[in-house]
């Protein structure tokens, strides 16, 4: 059992270290919840972490490492149980070193990840993860929870981007991991357990990352595509034409465009009347290839994929192209959910989930459907708004059948439902439900073995 | 304690799976030692080799899988402790599946390599992964081992290259986790943890794969680089140049070459006198491209790092050149190594160290070293041998010597003793040595949370 954080504990720690809790160190992004915090810790490197966390065991207080305060599912706030301690990586901020011939940047978790891409940009590179909150996000949260976004379909997600870290585990110890190594078969792949484990397992205190060439020339285009069936025909033959090239293929649905026109009239858009689906494409190319012609290439070898399309003819086009994409999440925020979901299905089951999932939603009420996403990677923000006229709250009542019609199905299709947000404290009970039962043995396994006390984020990924 | 697997264990078995043990069970591949087991259980599917394991686990047997035989390390050989029961994957060779579009294949445990590769070709689609064993060594192995080979630069290593497994562990569970989603964040990264972990944590039994389109036109060249520190930056231009198409970024030294004059004269040599280093490039291009022309102007951009070079003017050259590369290991085995290294280093430390291995090693005797491997990932096979006119058991008695030195110089510059080879049960010392405690500890945290009665491939990786 954890005890709570009081003012005893409190006088125990290290007081250069602490400051008061201040609400945006408590509250959930979209502020759907408040948690709760006794102060929060900000150590300066990984020697303090330790102490604080060898504290926190001693006593068996609970610990909520903070980030950036932008995750999804709750991991980084803690509305019940004994009053924690909040341990925010705020002030361990430095870009340690930059090796750009050996393509690897090593940064504290407290970094953001705008100002990771940042000094990789100084360096002539490029650190490829894009994700919208990414001036606020910090590279300790992003790890954690194994961020996404929109080039994963090349460069892979958070982990395949990280070859080593430093993080302070459960018994205070520290893991001495920060390799810049493309290679190392010394042993259990501690990096990728504590990377997507959600502060559960350990506190990142710093990483090494892999950096890339920047792309000689980009280009990007918006398609206009039959159905989800001919994007992913189009997906296959966009990689099939420019192997290891394609940076970003993402989904757009007509309702996407229309809370577009709806709630953000300023946003410019490509075509009207706005197509049922329209996908984005971005190539990154060698230096001497033409991205707009490969890209008129592309359509033209597509024939009936493509019925329509616009291709950008220089890079403030496709700054504006990626503008009209990112602007949709803020638009679904105008509008409402009733429910988001953000799902993965293998690619080829995309369209059949489509087809049926309107249909079983409609048995619930009439509502409207955004589906959008990093069709690349299977990943699907599949998000139910109210009909005109109608809000949120007139759908209260109906939210957890919403999420379970639309996860059941994602689950007999083989799909997942937390493809990039992670599980924080929302999704415990879609693990619990979803999850393979011999795998939720073997996690509850690991956190016994690894944190035995539960200190480390309790209730996050795992019940407490 | 475990027991040994005596006759009245055996007769427990479910008899049709058991066969007897062959010699080639139990042999290093490089005949240097010899294991031991009871029988060979040859399970035909996932809840057959969870029968078995559920059979050891109760009379507390150990049990050590079977791939191919092809690990350098001894990971599938244990020549001490209580006689353990084998388990071959031998009888698991479906590939389960093939979906094109997905570029995923699931394939079982006991596919070879090779069988995938071709699986894969015959769906228009590329598995990347190439060792000298792939026609032996099988997938199981494969992913236990985290194997790498000459494409990692390109396309990553085994754990790179697989989305989901399904795997029995010690409890005799069976871990459902054959997903073939690009993105999932559900919890815990047990597939990770399992890959790599040489059967200690688990026996993988199936496993989806990730492939890619062919390359449109691939194109190899033999560029001869004034040195080590040439060849890292001839590595970074080219990925500048040819971002993401660099399949492929060998290091030979003239030893190498050398060694071939000596014992296989056959091989035709590109360049006479045989330079002093030279590095082999692959590209793998768009279709369209010309690769001799690129490969062609790279040299040009190279300005003084490439003092003389041969493109490869058909694929049937291309292939000439790769197995050239692929004949100096065979060399190497002919002359005789005093001692092999399957190190890794951060690219900028690679000059460094071979500055200051040279001269380390000759305060011990004098050697002949042949260092060549994959530079694009940072990792060579750094191999000493005999003189002229000495041979391998001359020098026996220095081998610890040797490979303490090495080991150490690698170490101090933060790099890895066991690149691309594992651990098994040779390297348990090297890991002890060199690894990190907070590391080590969690290790034998999660090896005892998951596999309580150590019955998994006893002495791999940990000590029993």
């Amino acid at each position: 059992m954890l005890t709570p954080a009081d003012a005893d504990f409190l006088n125990r720690l290290p007081q250069a270290v602490l400051r008061a809790v201040r609400p945006a160190d408590v509250e959930e992004p979209r502020g759907r919840w408040t948690g709760q915090g006794a102060a929060v810790a900000c150590p300066r490197n990984a020697a303090e972490v330790a102490e604080v966390i060898r504290a926190c065991a001693a006593a068996r207080v609970g610990v909520v490492p903070l980030g950036g305060g932008t995750g999804l599912v709750g991991g980084q706030v803690m509305t019940e149980g004994p009053m924690p301690l909040l341990l925010s990586l705020e002030r361990m901020r430095a870009i340690r070193a930059v090796y750009p011939e050996e393509n690897v940047l090593v940064a504290e978790a407290g970094c953001t990840l705008a100002e990771v891409q940042a000094a990789a940009a100084q360096a002539g590179r490029l650190f490829p993860l894009h994700i919208a909150s990414q001036g606020t996000a910090r590279i300790g949260g992003v790890l954690s929870t194994n961020a996404g976004g929109v080039n994963v379909l090349r460069y892979g997600n958070a982990r395949d981007l990280c070859l080593g870290v430093e993080a302070v585990l459960a018994d205070g110890s520290v893991l001495q991991g920060l390799k810049r190594l493309r290679k190392d078969n010394t042993g259990y792949d501690l990096r990728n357990l504590l990377i997507g484990a959600e502060g559960s397992l350990g506190i990142l205190t710093a990483a090494s990352l892999k950096l890339f060439p920047q792309p000689g020339a980009e280009g990007a285009a918006f398609l206009v595509v039959p159905g989800p069936d001919a994007a992913l025909h189009l997906l296959a033959l966009t990689q099939s034409l420019f192997p290891g090239m394609v940076s970003a293929f993402e989904l757009i649905h007509r309702q996407g465009l229309d809370f577009l026109s709806e709630t953000m009239p300023e946003v410019r858009q490509p075509f009207a009347p706005a197509p049922g689906w329209m996908v984005l494409v971005e190539l990154g190319l060698p230096a001497g290839m033409d991205p707009a012609a490969a890209l008129a290439d592309l359509a033209v070898a597509a024939g009936d994929l493509v019925t329509d399309g616009v291709i950008a003819q220089s890079d403030s086009q496709r700054a504006g192209f990626w503008a009209l994409r990112e602007a949709i999440p803020a638009a679904n925020r105008r509008i409402g959910a009733v429910s988001s979901h953000d799902i993965s299905l293998p690619l080829s089951e995309i369209p059949g989930f489509l087809s049926e999932a309107g249909p079983a939603l409609a048995q619930i009420d009439r509502f409207r459907i955004n589906c959008f996403g990093h069709l690349g990677d299977g990943n699907l923000h599949y998000n139910v708004f109210p009909c005109p006229g109608h809000s949120r709250q007139d759908h209260e009542h109906q939210r957890e059948a919403v999420k379970r019609c639309i996860h059941d199905l994602v689950h007999a299709r083989g799909g997942s439902v937390s493809a990039e947000h992670g599980v924080g404290r929302l999704k415990v009970g879609d693990l619990e439900r979803y999850g393979d039962p011999a795998k939720l043995a073997a996690m509850r396994a690991i956190k016994t073995a690894l944190d035995p006390q539960g200190i480390l984020n309790p209730g996050a990924v795992l019940r407490a």
